[in-house]
């Protein structure tokens, strides 16, 4: 697998650099230890919201950063968890007295850091509350997780609750609210090709050629079921029926429906996933009220897609539609 | 090649049925002949902005219809030329009494179908104006190229006369404004491996596992040289150093920085490419002074970078920046 890059170990420090560069007016990128805050500061009083994971999911998380969304992000190496000091670090830098939320995908090593991370920080004075995401249907634990995987509702949960804490939202508040929207919300991926590890140097897994991973995780796990590739609108129902039966998703309820890339698949061939999975959605009699398509948390170059759908009621909609301005989401600025 | 399509037939129609379901605020997809416009209609008086193109360049051009950038565009097949029919019905369907600016990257088929469609409307009385792009310094002449081909300044131009005309610039005026854009922009690409045609099913060609390919075209055309992959920094110096000298850049000139993923290159390794950009170009004595970083004209899987460069003065500064609400940009909306 070639790639773009100079030293396998730099990868991250020198994309962070491009980061900064390309968006100083929305962020600030610190090292040592290593952590990305918005660079217009957090307003007094106002809830700072922080998540973080391994790199290589971009635009996860630190394209999430900026005004309506997230205060910072702790980006770890690829596929590794970051360090308790980075999220030590960033809380503290963070907190303008109103606490900081963690947003915490549910992989073993960024619960167990962030958990330090928030008690290190509680014995410097700052309150926090942690929230866990585990929307993944696919499977009960995992390579790197108890319980479920923490996926594509990460990306719902960080920019609806970013809206509530823009909103003056107290800190209870904002982490009920993302408790009842990981509650709300089920994802399911599946990938057609692996991905590479830069420091690895090889794939993740293999695949056949004529092979796909039902229920893949983000990092390469194993998900359901290896099987024949199909034509694309059965792959769609092979994913929308674990998510719909799940919650379950109920003949009039509304909804956000997210089909991602995770990352080497086409745009077009997203949008194809895309229009049959949102006839699925409404021959299951819901209603689509919002949507959002492309590579927002993405797999390196794996090819491949995630469905995120996400329970709506008109509170939860008027938080997506609120303003956002991060280099990856951006609206009504 | 293992791609999430049905029939590959109908990859192109079924991804715009997904973008009609995706954004029916936005945009309204008709069949027979194909072609994509605006959903709230091109205001009275206003010139309408057409592009089009082959499919497979995803978000371009579609992805590019809404307020303040195009009004409609015509989608070819994957990497073929749309028809002097959609683009007749697209240009006669868009016009709002003050004429049709078509957008054209200088592919023959293009250049000679949207001749073909400008003189049919010119027949039913709509006054049509085309500007060809040729931004891609790597080659003269190409598979499907008489002079230079147009690739990524078509999106800078196309966000740019959208703003002008939205403020209502006449026809000779957008154009003029287009030209002096394509006059003052230049580009270069390169791959890392190649893509796949859906009808193909083959590669459109070979490249070693260790090769790579500067100054390739969009549609896999060959470029400058094959050699053997390097470190991304000296990549970038490859593509910078044709684009600086090219134009030339000059010492104190303001620039728009664009770097852009052909579709399969993850984003951390285009930020980790933006960073050497950026640091290219500032050492030449360019200001920085916009960029825009992610996948915006692709090549269907292909992974490889271009860049792009516009040289900018505070009138495109004021237009780069206008609102614009489109699926793939938007800012101010």
């Amino acid at each position: 697998m070639k790639k773009l890059i100079n030293a396998p170990d730099d990868v991250v420090t020198e994309a962070l650099h491009g980061m900064a560069a390309a968006h100083p007016d929305l962020l600030t990128v610190h090292f040592d230890p290593t952590y990305v805050i918005r660079a217009d500061g957090v307003p007094d009083g106002k809830v700072a919201l922080l998540s973080g994971g391994g790199s290589g999911h971009e635009p996860m998380h630190n394209g999430f950063v900026g005004q309506g969304m997230l205060d910072g992000a702790c980006p770890g190496e690829v596929f590794t968890s970051p360090t308790p000091d980075q999220m030590q670090a960033a809380t503290e830098a963070l907190d303008a007295g109103a606490g900081v939320l963690h947003i915490v995908k549910n992989y073993t090593g960024d619960v167990m850091n962030f958990e330090m991370a928030a008690e290190l920080a509680e014995a410097s004075e700052v309150e926090v509350q942690s929230v866990v995401v585990n929307d993944d249907v696919a499977v009960e634990d995992s390579t790197y997780t108890a319980g479920r995987r923490g996926v594509g509702g990460t990306v719902l949960i960080e920019k609806i609750c970013g809206a509530a804490a823009d909103r003056g939202h107290t800190l209870d508040e904002v982490a009920d609210l993302a408790r009842r929207c990981n509650a709300e919300v089920r994802s399911m991926g599946m990938a057609l090709t692996s991905c590479t590890v830069p420091t690895a140097g090889e794939p993740t897994f293999d695949l056949g050629e004529d092979e796909m991973e039902i229920g893949i995780g983000i990092h390469g796990e194993p998900g359901r079921q290896r099987m024949a590739v199909e034509p694309a609108d059965q792959v769609v129902e092979r994913l929308m029926e674990p998510i719909l039966s799940d919650l379950p998703f109920k003949d009039g309820d509304d909804v956000l429906l997210f089909v991602n890339s995770m990352g080497g698949t086409p745009l077009i061939e997203v949008y194809l996933a895309y229009r049959k999975a949102q006839e699925i959605a409404e021959q299951h009699g819901l209603r689509v009220v919002r949507n959002l398509v492309g590579p927002y948390i993405t797999s390196l170059e794996m090819a491949g897609l995630s469905i995120t759908m996400l329970r709506m009621d008109d509170d939860l909609v008027d938080l997506w539609d609120a303003p956002v301005h991060t280099p990856a989401l951006r609206w009504g600025v």
